[in-house]
C-alpha cells in the first residue's frame, strides 16, 4: 500500500537516531541546559543570521502556538488569523482556552492578504467604539500554508510594515517551514522570515525530528520563558532529546537537504498528476499536493494509496492531499501515478 | 565527575532506542492510533490486571498533572495535596493556571497522612458557611513522593476509602513509579495502584525512556480525551515516539527489572553512607537518597560529585540528594563512598 | 435634546425606588438568601409557568453570559451563535476568556436559521475526523435579537429539537425579553421561553431595573451555582437590590406593562418614520428601530437627537439605531419625528 | 431580635436613595460615562489628594480583587496575601480561576508582617533554583483586615519599601476601608493609603452603599481598563448607580462620617463587653469584635442576637463576630450588652 496520507508517517531521519544513540550515555544537564541544546541553539542563530534571538525546543505546532499567543497577548487581546489557519480550524479550541478570541480574515489561498489586514486594522482602530471589541494583538499567518501556498517577499514586508504601523505583533507558524523554503518558487529564505516576523518557529516534526519545533522570538522580547514554558508543561526534563535533533538538523544543512528532497518528490508527482489530466484544487510548490478526482476514481485509489481526504469539490468530485517528505521515495512516486 | 545528582541524566535505556531505529521507517498513523501505542496500550493493562481502562501517552509529568487535573475537576473544585506535593511546589503554578486551587496539607515525610486528610473533609463538608470555599474534588499524591518515601498499601486503602465516602476522584502520580513498586520495603503492587486509584501515571522519563508518561484512567471515566489532550497542545503527530517506548518498557518486565536495578544501587548507596557515619535526611528506600553532610564535606563533595542541593538543615548542616537509576553503574557509587 | 440612543438612559422605573427605600432598613440576610429575592423567584416561577427551576440574579448581560458558558460547556466545547450575536461581537472576548470558542453561523436578520444549524451540526457530528475542532456543545440566541427581530414559536421549536437530536444546550439572552414578549408581531410567550430553552435570562438593566437580569436554568442541573457565581465575583453582599427589584418588575405584571409601553412607543416611532419616507433597515417589532438616512440628513439630526450610529448602509447613505422604552414619552416620538 | 452579624444587612445610606431618586429620570450616557461617576471621580480625587490616578467603579470586592490580580499579573506570577486573606480563604478560588497562585504568609493578627515578606521575597529571589516556582509579583494586604486589625503607618511604609526593592505591586483591599480610617487607633489617612499603595480600593458595599468599590490605580500603570473590566462582565450598562452613590459618599465627607458613627458603635460595644468580663478573641479598633464565649452563653444568645460564628476557640468555647456599621443604632448596642 502507497502511502502519501502526511509527512509524519515515519521516525526520524536516520542520522537523528544515529545521534541520540551515540550521546545515549552521556550525563547531560537537564531542561534544556545542555551542550547540545547550546549548540543547536547556536547553530540556527547562525543560519537565521540573528545572533540577537531567544530560542527555545518544544514538542509540537499546537502546543508552540498556544504557548505564544498565550504568552504575548494582553488578556483583552485576540490574534488575527486567515479561516482557514490551523488554529482556527484544526486545534480543539487551544487558542480559545488560553483565554484568546481567534479573530478571522477570509483567506485568499490560504493566506492573509496584506490590503485585506490593513482594512480591518485600519476600521478597528478608528472606531471610536472600540471598547467592547476584541483588541487585535497578534497577527497569525502559516508558511507554508494549511493549502500549501506560499507567501511572497513582498507580501511578506507589507504585512511587517502593517503589522509595525499597529504596534501589533508578527507570528509565523513554521510547521513545515523547510519545505517552504526548498520551494522552486519563493523569494523568501529563512534570513527574510527572521527579518520581517517578530516571533516563529521552525518546524521539526514535520521535517525530519522525531518530535520538536524550535521557536524564535526574533524582535519580541519575552522575560522568564522558562517559567512560562514549565507552566504550560512543555518543558522536557530531557532537552537533549530536542537538542542533539536540532544540532543534528542544522550541521551541514541537513534540514535544507531534506526539505529539497520533498520537494523534488512533490514536483514530479505535480507534474505527473498534471499530464494524466488531473486537476489540481490549488496551486501548490510545496510539499501538498492537492488533486481533484471524480469519486469512483477516488474510491478507486484508496485501494492503492492511503491519501488525506481534505474536502467534497462539488457533487460529483472530491480533493484529495498527498504529501511527500524527506522520506518519500521516486520509485513510490512512480508507483502512484502508475495507479491513480 | 561523578554525577548523582538525578536519574534523567542520560538518554533512553539502549533497547529502547534499537526499537526506534528498527522500526523507523515504517509508515505509521499518527497522534496515537499506531500499531505499537495499541500494543503498549494491552500491555500495560495487562500488567496492572485491569482491562477496563483508558490509557493515553503523554510527554512529561507537569503536563500529565495539569491535563488530569484541568479535565477532571469541576471549576468550582480544587485538588488537595501535601505541602510538599510538586504540583505545589514546582510546576510553576500549572496547576492554577488551568485555574484550579491547590488545597494543602501538611506532609508526612512527603506523605499526606490518612487521618489529616479525613478531618480536612469532614470538617470542610460539615461546614454549612462553606459555598464561598474552594470544594475539594481531588486528592493528589505522589509515590514514590518527592522525598522519597512510600505509602503503604494499608495507608494508599484507608486515602481510597475516605475518597470514595466523599465521593472525591484519587490521583496517583507515578513520575518514579517504577523505583517505588521495586522498592525492598514496599507492600504495594502496581495492581494496587491500579485498584485503589482512580487514576494514575506510570513514569518513563525518569524510568529509562527519553520521554513519556502512560496516563491511566483506572474507574474515573473522561470523554473525549484526545481532544482534551490535543487542546493542551500535548498530543504529538509521531504517537509512535511513546507507543514504542512504552511497548519495549512493558515488554519482558524491562520497566521493572531496570527499576530493580536502581534500587539495587541506592540500597548499596545508602548502607555506604550510613557505615560513613554519614546521616540521613530521611529514610528512603526508594532511589532518591538524602543525605546530611557538613558545609566543608558538601562543599569538598562538590569538586567530584555532582549532588542536587536539596535545602539547608540547620546552621552549618546542608542535605543533599543522590539519586540513582537504571543507569547507575556500581563503580561509580563505590568511587562515590570513596571520595566523598 | 431628544435622546433616543438606548435603553439604560434612566435609573429605574419609579416603583422599584420606593420600593428599595421603603425597605432600606430591613436587616436582611446577603447573598441571595434575603425574603424579598426569594419572593422574586416564587414570583417569576409562577410567571414562566414552571416551578421545578432554578434561579439565580447577576448584575448585567455579559456576565450571565459568561457564567453560563463558563459554568455549562466542556473545556473542550464551544458556543455557537450568529455571527452578529452579542457574544461574538461587543462582550470584548468575554466568553473566549473562560476558555470556550464562539462558534459563528451566518446570520438571517440576526437569527440563527433552523436549517443552517441542522446542517452544521449535522456535518459536525458525521466528521469523523472532528477530533482536533471544537465541540458544539450550546447554542445561542437572543430574543429579541441584536437586531431587534424576533423567532417565531415554530423557528423556537425547531431549534430546540434540533439541540435535543444533538443532546446541546440551548441558551436565550434575554437583555430585552419584556420587548419581545410585547411585541405585536410574535407568538412566542413567556412559557414558551421557559419550555423550549434550557436555559434563559430575563433582562432587567434594560427593562425597568436599575442593575439585574434574572437568570433562569429550566431544564438544565446545575450544581453549586452560588459558589460557581461567587468564583466569577458575580455575588453580591447586597442580594436585596436584585431581589427587590425583581420583586417589584413581576408584581401586577409591571416587567409586562412597561415592555408594552415601550412597544407601543416603537410602533408610533416606525409609522412616522415610514409616513415620512425614511427607509428601515430591518422590519423591527420591538423596541430597537433601525432608519437609514443619508448623511446631510443623519449629520443635522445630531443636532437634536441623540442616536446610536449602527453602520455605514452604503457609499451615501447611514444606518442609525433609535430605542424606545419603559421610560419613553409619547411626546418625544411626536418631536422626534418631527425634526429628523 | 437583635442583628449584629454584618456590615451589609441594610440597604443604603438614606442621602443615596434620594440621590438615585432625585436624578432617576436624568438620561444619562451608559458605561461609566457619565457626568455623577464623573463627579464622584473627581471627589475621590481630591479626597485622596492624588489627580493623577486612575479611578474605575465596580460592584463587589471578590470582583474587584479578581479584576486586578488577573489584569496586574504577568501569567507566571501570583500574588503573596496572608494566609487569613479574604482572597486565600472566602472567594471560591476566584484568583486561581483567572490563572494565578495565591502565595500565603502565616498571618499576624490578620496581617503580613514586613519582616516575614522580606525574608520570604529575599529568599525567592537569591534561589537559582526558582524559575520553577511561582514568581511573586504582587503583594495583597487588607486594611482593616480580615481581623478587623490595622496596618500602623510605618508597617504601610516598609512593606511599601519592600516591594519597592523587588518591583512588586502592592495592593490593599479597602472593604471595610471608612472603618478602619475613621479607627481611633490608626495613625494611616487615605493620603497615606494613596501614596504608599499602587492599586487600592474604596470600600461602598459595607460602608453605606447599596453596592459598589472605587478602584484607584494610584502609581500602576493599566492599559484598556474599560475593556478588561468589560470582559469580566463587570462593566454596568448604568454605570450612574455607582456614580451617583460616590458622588453622595464623597460629598460633605459623608463616607468619613457614616464610618466615624460605626466606629463609636463598635468602641461603646467593646467597651461593654470588656466591662461583662467577656474576653475579646483580638483586640480590634475597627467595626468587627471578636467575643470568646462559653458554648451555653453563646447558644442562650443566638436567641435574640444574629452574630457571626467566626470560629472554634477551644472545647468549652466560640467565637462570635459581632459588627457595627453607619446604621447601627446606639440602643441596639446597649440591649445587645444587656441580653448577652
Amino acid at each position: 500500500m502507497l502511502n502519501f496520507e502526511s509527512d509524519y508517517l515515519e521516525g526520524a531521519h536516520p542520522q537523528i537516531l544515529r545521534n541520540l544513540l551515540n550521546k545515549n550515555m552521556e550525563k547531560l544537564t537537564g531542561y534544556g541546559e545542555d551542550f547540545y541544546t547550546k549548540q543547536a541553539i547556536k547553530k540556527i542563530k547562525k543560519t537565521i543570521n540573528n545572533s540577537n534571538t531567544k530560542i527555545i525546543f518544544l514538542c509540537g505546532g499546537t502546543q508552540t502556538n498556544l504557548i505564544v499567543i498565550g504568552s504575548v497577548l494582553k488578556p483583552f487581546e485576540g490574534v488575527i488569523a486567515a479561516d482557514s489557519g490551523h488554529i482556527n480550524t484544526l486545534e480543539a479550541g487551544a487558542i480559545e482556552a488560553t483565554g484568546h478570541k481567534v479573530l478571522t480574515l477570509k483567506n485568499s489561498n490560504g493566506k492573509i492578504a496584506p490590503e485585506e489586514l490593513d482594512i480591518y486594522l485600519s476600521n478597528f482602530f478608528n472606531d471610536q467604539n472600540n471598547s467592547f471589541k476584541v483588541f487585535p494583538g497578534m497577527v497569525f499567518i502559516s508558511h507554508p500554508t494549511e493549502l500549501g501556498t506560499l507567501y511572497t517577499k513582498s507580501e511578506l514586508q507589507q504585512i511587517h510594515n502593517i503589522c509595525s504601523n499597529y504596534n501589533i505583533t508578527l507570528y509565523l507558524d513554521g510547521a513545515r517551514l523547510g519545505y517552504g523554503l526548498m520551494s522552486d518558487n519563493t523569494d523568501v529564505t529563512i534570513e527574510d522570515i527572521a527579518k520581517y516576523t517578530d516571533i516563529f518557529y521552525i518546524g521539526g516534526t514535520k521535517v525530519g525530528a522525531l518530535i520538536g519545533e524550535a521557536l524564535v522570538f526574533t524582535t519580541k522580547k519575552i522575560d522568564s520563558l522558562v517559567t512560562r514554558v514549565k507552566q504550560f508543561g512543555a518543558l522536557l526534563a530531557k532537552g537533549r532529546l530536542l537538542g542533539i535533533q536540532f544540532d543534528t538538523l542544522f550541521t551541514e544543512n541537513l534540514y535544507f537537504n531534506i526539505s529539497k528532497h520533498a520537494i523534488q518528490m512533490a514536483n514530479l508527482l505535480k507534474k505527473g498528476l498534471i499530464e494524466k489530466g488531473l486537476k489540481l484544487y490549488i496551486d501548490s510548490y510545496t510539499n501538498q499536493q492537492f488533486v481533484i478526482m471524480d469519486e469512483n476514481r477516488y474510491k478507486r485509489s484508496k485501494e492503492y494509496i492511503k491519501s488525506f481526504y481534505w474536502c467534497r469539490h462539488d457533487e460529483d468530485f472530491v480533493v484529495a492531499r498527498l504529501v511527500t517528505s524527506w522520506a518519500t521515495k521516486e520509485e513510490d512516486v512512480f508507483e502512484l501515478l502508475n495507479v491513480i
